[in-house]
C-alpha cells in the first residue's frame, strides 16, 4: 500500500466559482452527500464500490473515490477504509485479486511534500472463467488533524484552503481519473466523490459543501438518516440539495427499526428510488464484513439505479439538440441556418458560467462556458446571489404563490417599490406601475405619456371626461434613429423603421414617430470619437469638442456650455418646429430614448449631451420625456441609472431585465405624481385600463428587491465603489484600446459592465443581417469557451454588476487574441 | 394540577388546507420548530415562558403554550413539563406565587372522554413593589403512547388524526387563548406551538409538520443543533421552513463546544437572530434549574429579539395600507375609487386562500379568504401543489438561474414544449414559441398568421423575399364582439372597440378587425338558453334549437346539421363577403376567437357552434385560426384544451395563466409546421424577429411542466375523470340552478372551474363602468370572507382544477346566502 501525503502550494488568486476545465460525461459520477454525519457515507461508498468491481464485463474498469476533505486524519481516513475494506469484500465474495493506490494530498501543514503521482494498481479479477482486470484508486484531497468541520480544523490548524483551489485539484482529479484502468480495455470508470459531514456542513473557508461543489452539479447520491428524527433531516438535506440544484438520484438509509425508510419511499415516490440498508453493528470491533455481506443485494440495487439515472440523463443530453431543434421556435432565429450540431445543450448554470452539453474530440463533456450574452442583457447573480434568489424564489412561491394586485398590498411589491422610488426613481418619481417586461413596460409609459400630454395641451380636459375631435389628433413620439423598445407593436411603433420592423415582421408598423439621426462616441484608436450625423457641419465643432481624452469627458456638465451643445439645441428646435408646422393633427407627445447606450440597435453610444439637450428642449415644450432604461438600468452601465450619467431626469422610466437580478420576468414603470395624477377621476373609465394577470408576482418582487439592494451593497458588491455609488472599470483600459486599434475592429464601446467590438465589414455585410461575426462567435464558443452571440457586426462581452474583474480580463484577453488573429473567410 | 385527558371525535370529512377561523394578531404567537428531533425545545419554550412571565409590567398577561401532538405520554409530556419547570423557575428567581392549569386533549384511545375545559390559574407576581396577575396555560392537544413520530403512533395505535382536525383545534386553542389573563388588565397573550421532532418530521396523518401548520404560517423560533453535523442539519432545516414560506424570527441553540452558533451567526447575519445556550447537563437527575438560571439572560435575548421581531411586523402590517395606497399604481384601478381602509393587505396565501391582515371589531387578525378570483384567473395550486411549486421553483432557479434561448436547448423548456405538444397541441400542433404572457403570445400569433395569410394568398412570395405594394395592402382580423387579447396595442388592435380601447386608453389604437356579434349562451331559471344577436330572425330556429336540458347538449356535434347551424354559416359567408368587396386593399387574414368563454368581456359562454362554423369557414379560405386559450386553457373550462369542447382545432393557439399552474408569467404560442415554415428562408430577415429577454425562462417552464402533469394526473388531481379526461362538475347542479332562478339574477355560466352571476341592472349601470356589484362584493368580502372582484355586473367564483368540490360548494352557499337576501342600494 502507498501513502503519499502531499502539500499543494498555490499562488492565492481569485477564481470563478466555476473551473476552467470540461468534466467528462461518459462515465458515471456521483457525489455522496449525507442528511447528517454519521450516517453511513462511507460505508455507502465502500458497499457501492465493491458492487461494481464485483460486477462482470469490462464496465466498470475501475473505480476512482475521491475524499477532497478529510478531517480527524490520519486515524480517520475515508479513502483508507475503502482502501482496505473494499479489496477484503471482493476477496470474501470472489476469488479476486487488488491491488490499488492510495493518494493523499493534505493540507495538514507537518507532512512531507512530494509531487501527486496517481499510481493505481491493477486488480485483476477471475470470475466464471474470465479474467478481467480492473482498479480501484482511493484518494484524499485535503487532510486537517482535529476531527470536527473542515472550516473549524482550517481555522485551528491554520490551514485554510481557498474553494477555487478545492475545486481545480477536484476537477483534475476527475478528468485524470477517466483514464483508470483504460490500459486493459473500454470500460467505465466509476467515480465517487464524497463529502464531510452533512450537506450543509461548511468546508475549509466557510462555504457550505452544497455550495463548494455546486459548480460541479454531480448526481448526487443523498445517504439518508435512520435515526428517530431522521425522516425530517432527511428530507431537508434533499431539499438544501435541490435549492442548490442538485439532482438526488438516489436515497439510500440505514434501518433503524423507525421505518424511515418506508415513509421516504412513499413521499419521494415517482422522484428517487430510496434503499434501505441493515442495521449498522454498532460494535466497534466488529469488521463489518457480514453487514456488508448482508447488504450485498441493496448495493447492487443502488448500482442499478444509478446506472439507470446516468443512461437516461445521458441518452437526454444526446437527444436533446435534435429534439430542441425538432420542437422549438426559438426568436429571432432563421431556423434554416441552425444546424443541429451547434445547438448548445445548457445543462446549468453557476454565476457567470453555463455548464454545456459539449462533444469534445469523440467524448462526451459538461463545459463551463463565459456566458458572454449576460443571457440576453439580464444577468446579475454570481454563483452567491445566484444561490441567495434560488431560496428567495423558493420562500416567496411559498409563501405567496401567486397574488392579484389591484386594490391590494403585499410585502414584495411593496418593499421593491420602496426600493425603486429610493433608488432609480429617487427626487423625482412617486409611483411605481408593475408589468412583465421591458416591451410592456413601454406599452404602459408611452400610454401613461400620451394622456398626460393630451391634459397638458389640451386636446383631453378635466381629466378626460371631455373629449373633443380625437379622432382627428394624431399623436406621435420623438426619438432617435437605431432605438429599439420591445416587440409588442405599441413598442414597435415608437422606434425607427428597420429590419425589425418590415411589412414581413408586422404589417400593422407603421412608425409613429420622427426619428433623429443622434451623434454617437466611441473609441477608435485609443481615442475617444465622437462621431457626427450629416446633418452636423463638421466645420463648426473645434476638435476639442468632437475628441475626448476619456470617457468622464464625454459625460462632463461643462460641455452644457460648448458649441455642440448650441448646435444641438439649434438642430433639435428646428426640427421640431417643421414638423409642428407640417401638420396641425399631429402633436409630439413623447420624448423616448435609452439613455446613453442603444442596445439592439447594435451598441451605439449616444453623445449624452445631445440627450440632454433632447430632454431639456422637451422639458420647454411639456412634452413628456420617457427613460427606457430596460437595457441601460441597474448597474448596466455602471450605474444604477442612466440618469446619473446624464445628468438629467425623466418623467418616466421603464425598468426590466437587470432589476430582478436575472432570474425572472418582471418590469416596472416608474414616474411622477402629475403623471399619476392625469388618470384620476371618478370615474373608472378614465384610470389606465392596462395589467397583466401576473402583475407585481411575488417571486418577482422578491427577486427584485434582494437584486437591488445586493448590488448597491458594498459588502456584496465588490466592484461597487460606495463613495461614487458607481462600479469600478470591469474592463481592462489597456485592453480596450489594444483592441480599439485593431485594424479589424471599427470601434469600441466600454462602459459598466459592457465591452462591445464592432468589426469592420464591408457593403451588404453591414446590418443586421450581416454573418459577418459569425466565424468569430463560433471560434470564440468553440475554442475558447465563450458563449456569445453577434449583434450584426458587433460582439460583445457582457458582465453582472459583482463579477470579478479577473474574470472579465480573462475573457476579454481571449477575445483580444481571437480577434486580433482573426481572418474572416468571405 | 389538574390533567384532563380528552378525545376528540370528529366525523371524517373533506377540509381545506384552511381553517375558518381569524387568528389574533394583537399578542405574539411563535412556532417552536427543531432541527432535529433532542435539540431542547421544551427546554427553550420553559425557559421563554419564564422569561416572559418574569417580565415587569402588566405584559404578557399570561403564556399559552400548546404542543399540538405528543408522542411516548404520558411518561413524555412537555405540556407537564412546562407546567412544572416554569413556577419553579419563577419562584426560585422572584418571590411569586403560580397557579396554572394544564389540560390535555389526547387522542390516546384509553383515556376518558371529557369536554375540554381550559382552566387556567392566575399568577399573582409581585416584583418591585407591584403586584401583577399572569397566567400560565399548557395545554396537550393529541397524544400517543409510542414514543416514536406522531404517524407510527397514530398508524400503530390505529389512532390517526386528519390534518384539517388538528388545524382546527389548534385554531380554536389560539383564538381563546387570547382572553388568558385579561380579567385582570389589558396586557399581551403570548402563545408558543412547540411542534414535535425535526421540521419535516410527518405529523399523524403522515403530512411533514412544516405542511400541517402552514396555514397558520406562525412566525418561528428554530432550535438549532450545537452537535457535530449541526450547522447542516441547521441551516437545512432552516431552508425547509423558507421552502414553506416560514419567517424565521429566531435561531437559538445549544454550545457544545464546536462553535456552531459563531458560524450560524455569521452565515446569517442581517437575517436572523442566532443565540447561544450554554450546554445543557446530561445527568438525567440533574432537575435544569441551575442551567435555567445560567440560561435566563439569553431567553431575555430571545424574549426581546421575538418582541422586536412581532412589533416590526405588526407595525408593518398597520403601515401598508397607506404606504401602498401612496407608492403603487394599480392596473385597472381607479385611484379615487379606492380608499386606504379598503386595500387589502395579502400576508400569504396557502392554495386556495390568502391570509389577509383585517382589523375585525377593532382587533387586528390574519384572515383566511377564499380568492374567488383565482389571483385573476391564474390559479391552479390547492396548498399541496403551492408546496410542489415552491420546490420546484427553487430548484430551477438554482440549477438555471436564467439562461438566453435562441439556438440553445435547457430541459425545463423542452420537457415543457414536449408536454404541450402531447398535450393541448395534440394531434395538430408541432412548435412552440415561448414568450411572457397572454398578451405577447397573442402579438406573436397576429405575426403567424399574418406571415402565414400573406403567403398563402400572393401577398408576399418566395418566403418573404419580393414583396410587391406592401404599404398598399391591410391585414385586418375576423374577431368577436366582447372579445379581450389583453393589453398590448397588437393584441388590443385585434378586439372590438370597448372601454379597453378609447382614445383616452389609447390614441394609437383603431380596431383593425371585422368583429361580429355572436350568439351567447347562459342558463337563467334553470334553463340552458341561447341569446340570439339582433341579426338573427329568431322564427328560424326552433325551440328545440334555443333552449336545451343541460350544456352537454350545446356542446352536441349533431348541432352541426341543425337549422342553427345552415343560419350561422350563411350568416357569415355573408359578412365576409362583403368586407371583401368593400375594399381590394383590406383582407381577413386571421380568425382569432377565445374559445367558448369570453372572459375579460364578461364572462360571456358563446355558442360552441357557433365557434365551430366560424373556424370552418375561415378555414374554407385559408384564413390562418387562432385560438386565444390564455383564460379558457388548462383546465379552467374542465378540459385542458377547449378545442376538445368546441370539436374542431385551430392552426395557432395562445397559453399563458395556468399554463404554470399560476406562479409565475410564461405563456406559449403554439402552432403547425405549416406555419412555421412560413417564417423559413436562407435570410435571418424572414425570421420571427420577436423574443422576450426571459423568454422560456427555467423557473416558468419548470412550473409548466409540475402543473400540466399534476393537473392531468388523476392520482393528484381526484377532480379528475380520467376516462373522459375532464373535471368532475365542481359547483353544484342545484345551487346553479337556485341562483338562476333568483330575481335579481339575470344568467348564470358555470363550466369547469368558473361560475359566473350576471346581476339585474338598469340602464346606464351596465357594463364595465358599472359600480353596481361592488356593495354586493365589498358584503362577500368582509361577512363571508370570499375576496371577489366584479366585472361590471358579473361577480364569479373561480377555483383551481384541484379545489375540493367541498370548497366550492361552501363559497356558491355564501354568494347565493348573500345575492338571495341581497337589496342593492341605488
Amino acid at each position: 500500500m502507498l501513502r503519499r501525503l502531499l502539500l499543494l502550494h498555490v499562488p492565492r488568486r481569485h477564481f470563478s466559482s466555476s473551473f476552467s476545465s470540461a468534466l467528462p460525461l461518459s462515465s458515471p459520477t456521483f457525489a455522496v452527500f449525507g442528511a447528517n454525519t454519521g450516517v453511513g457515507k462511507t460505508l455507502v461508498s465502500a458497499g457501492l464500490a465493491a458492487s461494481l468491481l464485483r460486477s462482470h464485463g469490462a464496465s466498470p474498469s475501475g473505480v476512482l473515490y475521491l475524499k477532497p476533505l478529510q478531517t480527524g486524519f490520519p486515524a480517520d481516513s475515508d479513502a483508507e477504509f475503502l482502501f482496505r475494506m473494499v479489496p477484503s469484500l471482493l476477496r470474501a465474495s470472489h476469488a479476486a485479486h487488488l491491488a490499488a493506490s492510495l493518494d493523499i494530498l493534505s493540507a495538514s501543514p507537518s507532512v512531507e511534500i512530494l509531487p501527486p503521482l496517481p499510481e493505481e494498481a491493477a486488480f485483476s479479477y477471475d470470475g466464471e472463467g474470465e479474467v478481467v482486470r480492473k482498479q480501484l484508486s482511493c484518494r484524499t484531497l485535503y487532510a486537517w488533524r482535529e476531527a470536527v468541520s473542515p472550516h473549524l480544523a482550517a481555522e485551528r490548524e491554520g490551514m485554510v484552503v481557498e474553494d477555487a483551489h478545492v475545486r481545480s485539484r477536484l476537477a483534475a482529479c476527475l478528468v485524470e481519473g477517466e483514464n483508470l484502468g483504460k490500459g486493459d480495455g473500454e470500460g467505465e470508470v466509476w467515480k465517487l466523490v464524497e463529502t464531510a459531514g452533512g450537506v450543509a456542513s461548511p468546508g475549509p473557508s466557510g462555504t457550505l459543501q452544497c455550495d463548494l461543489y455546486r459548480a460541479f452539479r454531480l448526481p448526487t447520491i443523498l445517504v439518508g438518516d435512520g435515526r428517530l428524527g431522521g425522516i425530517s433531516s432527511t428530507l431537508s438535506a434533499y431539499e438544501t440539495l435541490l435549492l442548490r440544484g442538485y439532482d438526488v438520484s438516489a436515497v439510500i438509509l440505514e434501518d433503524r427499526g423507525l421505518s424511515n425508510d418506508k415513509f421516504l419511499l412513499s413521499y419521494l415516490r415517482n422522484r428517487v428510488p430510496v434503499l434501505v440498508l441493515p442495521p449498522i453493528p454498532e460494535d466497534p470491533s466488529d469488521d463489518l464484513t457480514d453487514w456488508f455481506c448482508e447488504s450485498s443485494s441493496v448495493f447492487g440495487l443502488l448500482k442499478d439505479a444509478l446506472q439507470s439515472f446516468h443512461s437516461t440523463r445521458i441518452q437526454r443530453l444526446i437527444s436533446m439538440q435534435r429534439k430542441s431543434k425538432d420542437l422549438l421556435w426559438w426568436p429571432f432565429t432563421q431556423h434554416n441556418l441552425v444546424h443541429v450540431d451547434s445547438v448548445t445543450v445548457i445543462d446549468s448554470r453557476c454565476g457567470e458560467s453555463f455548464s454545456a452539453y459539449k462533444v469534445k474530440d469523440n467524448k462526451m463533456t459538461m463545459t463551463p462556458q463565459f456566458d458572454a450574452c449576460a443571457s440576453w442583457w439580464t444577468q446579475g447573480p454570481d454563483s452567491n446571489l445566484q444561490i441567495e434568489l434560488a431560496r428567495d424564489m423558493g420562500y416567496a412561491a411559498a409563501r405567496y404563490g401567486h397574488v392579484m394586485f389591484p386594490e391590494n398590498a403585499h410585502e414584495p411589491a411593496l418593499r421593491c417599490a420602496e426600493l425603486l422610488l429610493g433608488g432609480v426613481g429617487k427626487d423625482w418619481a412617486s409611483r411605481v406601475h408593475y408589468s412583465d417586461n421591458g416591451s410592456t413596460a413601454i406599452e404602459i409609459a408611452l400610454k401613461m405619456a400620451f394622456r398626460k400630454f393630451s391634459l397638458d395641451h389640451g386636446i383631453l380636459v378635466d381629466s378626460g371626461k371631455s373629449i373633443t375631435n380625437e379622432r382627428n389628433i394624431q399623436l406621435k413620439v420623438l426619438a432617435l434613429e437605431g432605438s429599439y423598445h420591445g416587440d409588442t407593436l405599441g413598442a414597435m411603433e415608437a422606434q425607427a423603421p428597420s429590419a425589425y420592423t418590415s411589412f414581413l415582421q408586422h404589417p400593422w408598423y407603421s412608425g409613429r414617430g420622427l426619428f433623429l439621426n443622434p451623434p454617437t462616441v466611441f473609441i477608435r484608436n485609443e481615442t475617444c470619437t465622437l462621431s457626427l450625423p450629416p446633418w452636423i457641419q463638421h466645420g463648426h465643432l473645434s476638435p476639442g469638442d468632437k475628441c475626448f481624452p476619456s470617457l468622464a469627458e464625454v459625460f462632463c456638465k461643462t460641455r452644457d456650455s460648448s458649441s455642440a451643445a448650441d448646435l444641438y439645441s439649434t438642430y433639435i428646435s428646428q426640427q421640431l418646429s417643421k414638423y409642428s408646422l407640417s401638420s396641425n393633427r399631429e402633436h409630439i407627445a413623447a420624448l423616448i430614448i435609452e439613455p446613453v447606450i442603444q442596445g439592439a440597435g447594435g451598441m451605439h453610444m449616444i453623445d449624452p449631451l445631445f440627450q440632454r439637450v433632447l430632454v431639456q428642449e422637451c422639458r420647454n415644450r411639456k412634452i413628456p420625456v420617457i427613460f427606457d432604461e430596460v437595457f441601460t438600468g441597474f448597474w448596466r452601465l455602471g450605474v444604477e441609472s442612466t440618469s446619473e450619467l446624464l445628468g438629467c431626469l425623466p418623467d418616466i422610466a421603464c425598468y426590466a431585465k437587470l432589476m430582478t437580478g436575472g432570474i425572472v420576468p418582471l418590469a416596472a414603470t416608474i414616474t411622477t405624481e402629475a403623471v399619476f395624477e392625469a388618470f384620476k377621476s371618478d370615474s373608472k373609465l378614465t384610470a389606465l385600463l392596462h395589467g397583466h394577470s401576473y402583475t407585481a408576482h411575488a417571486m418577482g418582487c422578491s427577486a427584485a428587491v434582494k437584486a437591488i439592494q445586493w448590488f448597491r451593497d458594498p459588502s456584496k458588491n465588490s466592484n461597487l465603489d460606495f463613495d461614487q455609488m458607481k462600479l469600478n472599470e470591469m474592463w481592462d483600459g489597456t485592453l480596450v484600446n489594444q483592441l480599439s486599434s485593431l485594424p479589424n475592429v471599427k470601434r469600441v464601446v466600454s462602459l459598466g459592465t459592457l465591452c462591445a467590438i464592432e468589426l469592420k465589414a464591408e457593403g451588404s455585410d453591414a446590418g443586421y443581417a450581416s454573418l459577418c461575426a459569425r466565424s468569430l462567435i463560433q471560434l470564440l464558443h468553440e475554442e475558447d469557451d465563450i458563449y456569445a452571440r453577434p449583434l450584426g457586426n458587433v460582439i460583445y462581452l457582457m458582465c453582472g454588476p459583482c463579477t470579478a474583474k479577473d474574470i472579465c480580463t480573462e475573457q476579454l484577453s481571449k477575445v483580444y487574441r481571437r480577434i486580433s488573429s482573426f481572418n474572416p473567410v468571405h
